[in-house]
């Protein structure tokens, strides 16, 4: 089931509401507001995303109370799901690589995640969590390909339909694709969407021109958040039957974006949030009204002053 | 002229309409708002005063275009001023203590303002402006203690009170007063008002002791924008007229909320904003609905991490 709909993301938007914070958006030009994605739990957008996977499973049943859910990711999606699982009230396993910053580590913990460092690789730490799922029974939660993670972070589109009727483009950074796919879905051809992602991390562009999904090597300042190596089924799937406009951002751009950001607005943004804001940059002055979504700021803001 | 009333306020807000920002608010408890004033233009509410000031000169001739506008400040007011008449094309003149940091100079002399570099203590910057504006017919923009300057800032009342229709309880950080004045006045009695100072620059909670404005001694974390040594004659008049709640936080708890604010909404707060959030902790929790006014953001993020 590699499709979502607006229904989908509705269903989504009634399952969490309560749960997740409503975002502000801020005009700061003629014709150009940001949607402040900053402000929700854990810093991203992907608490939206966390609670809708976890709520659906408890409402069919799935999610036991002794085996909780398990995800792997040592980023924002780990961190997204071990609160939601807090809040929930059930335990979150989450696989992530030996390699991992201990910080980031020492935030699962704290969230009350019962943290597994496994393998060099991420997909060593994927793989773990699968076969954690299949034997313990716990509801696997994926990084961003599953309908409830995709129509979960599509409910701010829903959000910002009502706070700027008039928007026509909504920016959107993509990495694995599921705040693009649940945010395309959401907005239901209202208006278009302008897809960013870094040139180091394709993922997108690279399966629109190739017509599928394709592995693509990933670095750069944004991989810490934007680091799939290809784009979701789910986004894939949406982009087909609603393509966006695709472009790509240095990480020069990205840099001073995030820079650009902070001194103009004193919103802190990860780089991978910035990208969308690098993306808007390259929009005509009369392209009529934008919504950038800034939706991660789970960055050191030391190099900002 | 040390009072000011509701109208003002009004009239503030048509006068500036379209040169501010509108900012958000963000529910962040199910009686808990933020109204986040650091995304206003230079970072901090004082946009606000600086535009009224300005404008309102400009109305009665009194701005002339050759000679501009004159302020004492090398922090936040100052760099309110000085945005405010470059975008109005009009010259700045600001005098600042030969004391002053170099990055605020720097910031100052990036908006075009004319800086000018005058003896060792504030008083002395204050005495050069006066002078300046008397000789050569600027306009002296106060840093909080004048009736435009005070009607500006409150107009963030206004737009709170139509986001937040249920606010039973506005909480802001008092320095010379001026936000707290425009605020109360904005207001209008439809909510209370938790005043919120350091221990260590009481200016209000002195005076309200002492029955008038009495000069303290000042220092701490917040001293850069909470620096004034004595309430306005405004906000005195406000505060006998409406009184307010009027609570002191430590050095530490100022700390310890500007932390908080960052890791649980990843929003950045100068420490003298971060003062308004710990003032608000020590509400009772059925305390009623509660608006924290997150004043500005011209802080060093760096230790945030």
């Amino acid at each position: 089931m590699d499709t979502i709909t607006a229904a989908d993301v509705s269903r989504a938007a009634d399952r969490i509401a309560g749960r997740v914070r409503r975002t502000p958006v801020v005009q700061v030009g003629p014709n150009v507001w940001l949607k402040l994605e900053v402000l929700q739990h854990t810093g991203t957008f992907k608490a939206r995303g966390a609670f809708n996977r976890q709520l659906a499973a408890r409402e069919v049943g799935q999610l036991d109370p002794a085996t909780g859910v398990v995800a792997a990711s040592g980023g924002n999606a780990g961190l997204a799901h071990a609160f939601a699982a807090a809040e929930l009230g059930v335990p979150a396993t989450v696989f992530v690589p030996e390699t991992a910053p201990v910080v980031k580590v020492s935030k699962l913990r704290a969230l009350g995640a019962d943290v597994r460092l496994l393998g060099q690789q991420y997909a060593q730490a994927y793989e773990a969590a699968v076969t954690f799922a299949q034997e313990r029974g716990a509801v696997f939660c994926h990084a961003y390909d599953q309908p409830e993670i995709a129509a979960g972070a599509g409910t701010l589109a829903l959000e910002l339909r009502q706070e700027v009727p008039e928007v026509e483009t909504v920016v959107v950074a993509v990495g694995g694709g599921g705040l693009y796919a649940g945010v395309s879905a959401g907005l239901d051809g209202s208006a278009g969407i302008l897809a960013v992602e870094p040139a180091t991390a394709p993922t997108l562009h690279s399966a629109l021109a190739a017509g599928e999904p394709v592995d693509v090597e990933v670095s750069g300042v944004a991989a810490d958040s934007l680091g799939a190596r290809r784009i979701g089924a789910i986004a894939f799937d949406q982009a087909r039957r609603t393509p966006p406009t695709s472009v790509l951002v240095s990480d020069e751009e990205i840099v001073a974006a995030r820079h650009e950001v902070w001194s103009r607005f004193r919103v802190v943004a990860e780089h991978g949030a910035a990208a969308a804001w690098a993306g808007a940059s390259k929009l005509p002055q009369d392209g009529g009204n934008v919504v950038v979504v800034v939706c991660g700021a789970n960055t050191d803001p030391a190099d900002l002053h």
